[in-house]
C-alpha cells in the first residue's frame, strides 16, 4: 500500500527515511498482524479478572469470565471510545468557557471579546438577557451557563437543547438520550460499562448516544466561545501543504486543538519585536506560523495562517529540517515527534498540564499571561532556528492555494448576496430543482491504514461530479487543502453542472470573480457543529426534522475516539454516516446491526461502512436519491 | 487449584454442576491461556489505527502505532480503570445526594432523614450551618454541597479536604493531585488517556492518584449520606453463608451496591402484609432477606439482614434452588446470573436504569415510590417462590456468627466506655504499647484466580497472631464472615495476647461479655472511608500524618475498577496497600517502579504485590515494624 497520494508528505518521508527517521507508516508496518481480537471489539479489560476475549470466528469461549457476551463486549468498548471523545471535546470547551468567564471579570486581559455580535446571538440563543447590558456582563453569563452544561442538572444542556430541531429534542427525549451534564454523562458511561452494571448492548449503546450527544453540545459550545474570543470566521485565502515552510523564516507549527493557545501565538507572532529578533538571528523573513491538524484549522479560518500538514502526516513537518519549534496543545499529538525532534534541531514544546511528552520543553500556559507564554515560546524557536543545519533543509516545494474560513455565518452571508430578505432560499431552491444533490460533510482523520488521502480524493470527485455540495472540517480539511480542493479552481474542473452554477452564482455575487472552492472549509473538528447548524437551519426552514433532508455526513479515515463521538452524534442527529475504517465492532453481528440498522428506525441517520471508496460514493448518492424521495424531489 | 476454601460455595457448586451449570469457574478456565498483553498492560485500543501491542519480553516492537511506548500504554490502561472506579463510587454518591435532596424537599417521602446525629456532624464538618435550623434545611444545604462536588470549581473537593489529616492536603496540593470535581475529574482522566494528549507515563499516573482521590471523596460521600437517610451502624450479631437461606421461606437476595434500593426492601420485607402474603403461598416463615455483596452489607450492618454469599461465588446462590428472587442495582452482577436464573425458578430483577441485564425482569426503581417498587419486587418474588422446584432444592446447611456494624462511630463508642473522655486514648495507648502492633484494613473483592478466600483466611490468621488490628469492608468482610471471623470466639482462637487483651477490654467495658469479634466489619466497599476515618483520628491525635501510622491496607483478591481506584487512593493517603493479584502493570517497569516504589517519596504509600498470602502477611508485619519505628515505638 502506498503512504499517500500527496507528494510533498512521500518528499519528506523519503528524506526521513535516507536519515534512518522511522515514521508512523513503520510503526504501523512493525505493528502488524495487529489482534484480530482487538480489531473486531472482542476483548475485554474492565476488571482483574481478565483479559477475556471470544473469538469473532465463533471458536473457543462465548463469553468472558463475568458472563458477558460478545455483544456486551463490543458495546462496552464503543460506549467508552465515545465517553473518552465526549472527555476531550468536553475539556476543549470547557476551557474555552472558563477564559471567557475570567475575560468577562477582567482576569484574562488577553482575550478581550472580538465578536460582540456572535456573545449577542449565542446569549439570545440560550436565554441570557442583551438588552441595555454590558459586553462583559453579558459574557458571564453566557460563561455560567456553559459551565453548567458540564455537571448534572434537571434540564437537557443548553448547547444541545438550543442547538437542534425541535424534532431532535422530541426524538431524544422519546428514546432516554438527553444528556443534562457533559462530565457527568461522560462519568455515566464509565459507570456503566465497569463489571457488573450494564450488560444490555442495545442499552448500552443507548447510553453511548446520550454521551454523544454531549460531545455534540461540546463541540457547539467549543465553536461559539472561540468565536466570541476570537473572532468568527469570513472566508480567507491562504495555502496548505508543507511548502509553506520557509528557508528564510523561523518556523513555528502549531499543533493540537484549542485555539486559547495558538491564536495567541498567532498574534504574537506579527509583533514587530518579534520579528525583529527573528531576522537578527539570521531568518531574513522573520517568523512564519503554520497549522498542523485542528488547532491549525482554527488559526488558518481566523488569521489566514497556511497549513502545513495534519493529522497521520504530522511527523513530515519535523522531517523537512526547517521546523524550528513545534508547539502543542492536547490531541492527536503522536509521543513520537520528540523522538523525531530531537534528531534534528527542532524543538517539541508542550504546553498543558494535562499533555506532558518526555523529551520535550514544557512551557506551561496560562490564560493569564498568555502573550507572554507565546512570546517565551517564539524566542525558543528563534534559538533553535539558530542551530537549524542548511544541509539537512528539504522542504517540499509543493503547497496549494486553500480558501478557508466558512463559518455558518458567512455561508449565510454569502447567500444573503444573492437574496437578502431569505439567504436560505436561494440554497433551498436549488435543493429543490437538483442544481445541488445534496450535502456531504467530510470529517474525521487521516489513518495510516489507508493510503492519505486516497479516500477523500475518490470520493469527493464522485460526489461532486453528481452535484453533492460539500462541506469540510477537522483533518478532512487538511487532505482537501493539499490536493486543491479547497479553491474555485476546484470547483471548475470537478463540480456537476448544477453545483458549478450555483457556486458560481454565490461567487460572483460575493464579488469573488469567480465560483466558490469546491470545498467549503468549515473549521476544525469541533467546528463539525457550524455544519450542523446549517443542516438544523435548513430543516427548520423546510419545516421537516433533520433525518429527512439529504444530508449525509464521511468520516473517510477516521482514527481518534473523537471521531467515533462525533460519527456517534451525526447518526443520532439523523445523518446516514460513512466511515472508510471498520471500527471495531464486528465481534458483534447485534451491535453492527444496531449501529448499520435499527438504529435508523429510532433516530434516522445509521452507519455506512465501506473502506471501498468509489462505492462509498455511490452509497451516499443513493442515500441522498432516497432521503430527496421521501421529499417528494426529483431524486 | 481448588475453587473455593468455603465448603457451602463447594457444595452449592457441586449441586449446580449436576445439572450442568457452569459458572464463573469454568468461563475462567474457558478463558485461559489469558492474553498475555493484556495481562501486562501493554495493549491499547485507545484509536482505530491499533490496536497496539508490545511484547512485555521485548520482543518486536517497542512502540504502538503513534509512538506511545509500554510505559504510556501501561499508564493509560491503569489510570482508566481508576476513571471507571471514581465513575462508579460518583454515581453512586450522587444517587445518594440526588435523594438526601428529594428527602429535604419533601420529594421522598420513603427517605426520611433517621440520624439526624450524623446530619449535623457532616454539616459541621463541611461548613454547613446547623444553629436554629431545623433538619430538612441542614439537609438540604449538605445535599446541595455534596452535589456540588461532582462538578469542577475552584476549591478541592469538600469531601476529601475536610475529611483528611491538613498534612495530606498540603501533599496533595504539593503534587498538584487536588481534585476538584468528581466527574470532572473523571473526564479530565479520560480526556488525558485519549489519542495524542498525555504522553509522560508519570505525568499520567499523577492524574490517576488525583482520580482516585476523587473516587475517595465519593466514597466517604456515599458513607455519610447512607449514615443520615438509613442511621448510622452500631454492632449487630447476624449470619452469614449459604445457609442462611431457608426452605420455609420466600428466599429474597439483594445484591449490588447502593443501599437506596435494598435498605427500603429490607424495610418493607418486614410489613406483616407481605410476610402474611408469602405465608398464603405457602413460605410457612414468610419472608427471607438476604445480601449478596456489598448491598448486602449495607443491610446487613444496618437491619442484622444476613449475608448469603458476595463477590466470585454470587451464582451459587441461585444454585441452591431455593433463591426466589435476585434483585439488583448496580456494579459487580454478573451478567451470567440471567442465564443460571433461567434454569431455576428464581426472577433476576434489575432495578436501574444503567444497568439492564437481557433475560432479567426489570422493575425500575424510583425514589419517589420507593416502597411501591418494594413491594412489587416483594410479590414477584412471592409469586416465582410458588413455582420453586423442592426437589431441585439443596441449601448448605452452613453459616456462621457474624458481628457487623462497626463504623466509626460505634467502635469510637466502644472505645469511649473504656475511656469516656478520651475514647481514642485506649487504643493509641495500645498501639504505642505494642499491644496492638498495628492495623489493617482488608478491602475489596474475591477473584476467580485465587481460590476462595484462601488469601484471606491465611493472611488474617498469620497478622492477628502478631497483634495486628483487623478492619475489614466490601467481599473482605463476606470473606471474614463466611470462615467465622467476625466474631469473639474467633479472637479467642486466634488473636495474639495483646490484641486479645485489648479486645477483650473493650468488648467487656461495651458489654459484650467477651472480646470484640476479632475483624471488625465496618461495611461496603465505600465504607473504606469510615477505616480511613479511624486512620485520621488517630493521626491528627497523635499530630503525626497518615504516612506514618502503622496502619496498612490489602486487597488479596481484588477484581473492580473500583478496587483499583480504591487502593490507589489508599496509596495516595500513605497506606503501603497489598495486592494478591498482579494488575496489568508488569509491561512496563517504570510504572511497576513507581507504584511500588517511587510513589513512597512523594505520598508514603505504596503497593506491595505479593501473591503467596503468607510472604505478604510478612511483608505486611515487617512494614507495620518500620513504621512503628518511625514513630520511636518498640517495633
Amino acid at each position: 500500500m502506498e503512504k499517500s497520494i500527496d507528494k510533498a508528505t512521500l518528499s519528506a518521508l523519503e528524506h526521513g527515511e535516507k536519515s534512518g527517521i522511522r515514521t508512523v507508516w513503520d510503526r504501523y508496518a512493525a505493528q502488524r498482524p495487529q489482534c484480530g481480537f482487538g480489531e473486531t471489539g472482542v476483548c475485554c479489560r474492565h476488571c482483574l479478572q481478565g483479559p477475556c476475549r471470544i473469538s469473532p470466528f465463533g471458536h473457543g469461549p462465548k463469553e468472558g469470565v463475568c458472563g458477558a457476551n460478545a455483544d456486551v463486549m463490543v458495546a462496552r468498548g464503543l460506549s467508552r471510545a465515545v465517553a473518552a471523545g465526549t472527555s476531550s471535546h468536553g475539556g476543549h470547551a470547557k476551557h474555552m468557557a472558563h477564559t471567557l468567564l475570567k475575560s468577562a471579570i477582567g482576569e484574562a486581559a488577553d482575550y478581550p471579546i472580538r465578536d460582540e455580535a456572535k456573545l449577542k446571538t449565542v446569549a439570545g440563543r440560550i436565554g441570557v438577557s442583551i438588552d441595555n447590558r454590558d459586553i462583559n456582563s453579558i459574557a458571564l453569563d453566557v460563561a455560567r451557563k456553559a459551565l453548567e452544561d458540564f455537571s448534572e442538572k434537571e434540564s437537557p444542556l443548553t448547547w444541545a437543547a438550543t442547538t437542534v430541531t425541535k424534532g431532535r429534542v422530541e426524538t431524544f427525549l422519546k428514546f432516554g438520550v438527553v444528556p443534562t451534564g457533559i462530565d457527568s454523562t461522560v462519568s455515566e458511561s464509565m459507570h456503566r460499562t465497569t463489571y457488573g452494571v450494564d450488560s444490555d448492548p442495545v442499552n448500552i449503546l443507548l447510553g453511548a448516544i446520550k454521551c454523544a450527544l454531549a460531545d455534540y453540545a461540546a463541540c457547539h459550545m467549543a465553536t461559539d466561545i472561540a468565536d466570541i474570543l476570537f473572532g468568527t470566521p469570513t472566508p480567507v485565502v491562504t495555502r496548505a501543504n508543507l511548502g509553506v515552510l520557509k528557508k528564510t523564516a523561523v518556523n513555528i507549527a502549531l499543533h493540537g486543538h484549542n485555539p486559547l493557545l495558538s491564536d495567541i501565538v498567532a498574534q504574537v507572532s506579527g509583533e514587530k519585536a518579534m520579528n525583529d529578533r527573528a531576522k537578527a538571528a539570521g531568518a531574513s523573513d522573520g517568523i512564519n506560523v503554520v497549522g498542523v491538524c485542528c488547532t491549525g484549522n482554527e488559526i488558518m479560518m481566523r488569521h489566514k495562517i497556511p497549513m502545513a500538514t495534519s493529522s497521520v502526516s504530522q511527523e513530515t513537518a519535523v522531517l523537512t529540517g526547517a521546523l524550528d519549534a513545534m508547539v502543542v496543545d492536547y490531541q492527536c499529538i503522536m509521543p513520537s515527534l520528540a523522538g523525531i525532534a530531537e534528531c534534528y534541531h527542532t524543538k517539541l514544546i508542550t504546553t498543558m498540564p494535562i499533555a506532558k511528552i518526555p523529551g520535550a520543553i514544557h512551557i506551561e500556559f496560562h490564560e493569564s499571561s498568555a502573550k507572554e507564554s507565546a512570546r517565551k515560546i517564539i524566542e525558543t524557536a528563534i534559538e533553535a532556528f539558530q542551530k537549524r543545519d542548511p544541509n539537512r533543509v528539504n522542504i517540499p516545494e509543493i503547497s496549494s492555494t486553500a480558501y478557508a474560513g466558512f463559518s455558518t455565518e458567512a455561508i449565510i452571508g454569502a447567500l444573503s448576496l444573492v437574496n437578502k430578505e431569505d439567504p436560505l432560499k436561494p440554497l433551498i431552491d436549488n435543493i429543490v430543482s437538483g442544481n445541488i444533490y445534496g450535502v456531504c460533510l467530510f470529517a474525521g482523520c487521516n489513518t495510516v491504514k489507508v493510503t492519505q488521502d486516497a479516500n477523500y480524493f475518490a470520493m469527493v470527485k464522485e460526489l461532486a461530479k453528481n452535484n453533492v455540495l460539500i462541506l469540510a472540517t477537522g483533518c478532512a480539511s487538511g487532505a482537501f487543502g493539499r490536493h486543491g480542493f479547497l479553491t474555485p479552481e476546484a470547483t471548475e474542473k470537478y463540480a456537476g453542472p448544477g453545483l458549478k452554477a450555483v457556486l458560481t452564482a454565490v461567487g460572483q455575487a460575493a464579488g469573488l470573480g469567480g465560483p466558490l472552492p469546491l470545498v467549503l472549509h468549515m473549521g476544525s473538528c469541533v467546528d463539525n457543529s457550524r455544519a450542523a447548524d446549517v443542516a438544523v437551519a435548513v430543516a427548520n426552514k423546510l419545516g421537516v426534522d433533520l433525518h429527512m433532508l439529504p444530508v449525509v455526513a464521511s468520516a473517510p479515515e477516521p482514527v481518534t475516539e473523537k471521531a467515533v463521538a462525533i460519527g456517534t452524534w451525526a447518526v443520532a442527529a439523523g445523518l446516514p454516516t460513512h466511515l472508510g475504517v471498520v471500527p471495531p465492532v464486528l465481534g458483534s453481528k447485534l451491535v453492527a446491526e444496531v449501529l448499520t440498522s435499527t438504529v435508523k428506525d429510532l433516530f434516522g441517520g445509521y452507519f455506512i461502512v465501506e473502506p471501498d471508496p468509489l462505492k462509498a460514493a455511490e452509497k451516499l448518492l443513493s442515500v441522498i436519491g432516497e432521503r430527496r424521495k421521501g421529499l417528494g424531489l426529483m431524486a
